[in-house]
């Protein structure tokens, strides 16, 4: 199965004052990509949350190499870095949607709660789940 | 009682690139003024949802006079317009906290509702809120 | 020429404690569905600023009917009110994807400047861009 | 010169609908620590941007120790981990204002700017400010 990078399109209300994205809006787009990634997979996120799986950020890194403008369009490419049913470790690339010039690099690590806040391995809790977040580390 | 004007400093993610603040954050200044405001007639917004009741915002409104520009702090007063026990309406002034130049002018209204979603009148569910609320009008 | 209302898929960061879309976000909505609009009668936003026209919002308004969820996409059409080549009007109704059911409606309106910061007749210093406009009312 | 960590007070805007506050805001924290450090150290940086010098993120990153909810407010305290006239960078430590729980680490990194967009070392361009971030390394 092939993910297909996400698209978007960036908003007026994204820029700052130095006629750029500001920066705090990467960190935004790599969640909506994640999102997207886990429909591709076949689970959506809003569909975990009604299983009672939440989904936290542990940690988050973006490395910013070139400057997006208002007016543009980004592609976002997530890869699986490592799973392991309890930590799960993605990592991004942001390039621009015609060009394909790399303006950013990030990544995120997560962990899997029950409603009660309580870690989870995702392999006992939610094998199928599982399995379609280990097809693609 | 004399309820103070909240203050608040502009931030650089708050800018866009017509190199003002982005029309959408007054409405989160709103926000701001409006919990600052309950926190100083003797109520934390946190504290009543603690309680079951929720603050639902069922309209909003801003007029833009003259553009706040990042660096400036502004003042932002609140006067309670109208207050049945069902229902609440709210009106804001956006000034310049050195100047005094009014910036931008706002409305807006709310309901009550407990924790299951319904409408509740706080004259009857919560009265020492109710004339909390009733002393401002 | 007809106008296709323009799709957002609500994400997680636009939620709130209340388990709901925060309010604020409508205003960013009504701006990405605002451009998009534009881009559909054939002028890019972002090229009206490179011609050195700026289009500032003098005045917002959001009435909320009923909640947008995490995991809803929303349609938003817009209607040209008013228009008279110095200042424009414009209405909008936030709608569910798939059950048409109307959450938000809202308004904003908005004037032209110069790079200056001067207001500007459309009519008179862009009147390819006046037709467009003025075709929409 | 000792300098004051920087005070917080989490807004409603800023939580999700996990009922923390969402982890993209304290990339934004970060900004708002830093430019209160740089006018307790005693230049701001708008003022820095009248002179013309620009201070872009070339990296960030965050690491979510524990959740903060709410109604919290929260210390943000910066470090000077290395600089050198051309870089700049920053460590953060976001901690509970009453409890003191340590709740987020971070970094960021930055260059300088001219208007024109070009990397400059701060040493040459603007020696006075050089010497005020040498002195907090």
């Amino acid at each position: 199965m092939e993910i297909q990078p996400y698209l978007h399109k960036t908003q007026y209300y994204e820029t700052d004052q130095m006629k750029i994205i500001h920066h705090s809006n990467y960190i935004r787009w790599f969640e909506e990509a994640r999102t997207d990634f886990m429909e591709q997979i076949g689970l959506s996120y809003a569909e975990m949350e009604r299983m009672g799986i939440i989904v936290p950020v542990l940690s988050v890194s973006a490395e910013y190499k070139s400057m997006v403008r208002y007016g543009d369009s980004v592609l976002i490419s997530i890869q699986v870095q490592a799973y392991n049913g309890v930590k799960l470790d993605l990592a991004y690339e942001v390039y621009h949607a015609e060009t394909k010039e790399l303006h950013t690099t990030g990544t995120s690590r997560h962990c899997f709660l029950n409603e009660a806040g309580r870690p989870i391995s995702l392999k006992r809790s939610a094998p199928e789940l599982h399995e379609m977040f280990a097809a693609f580390v």
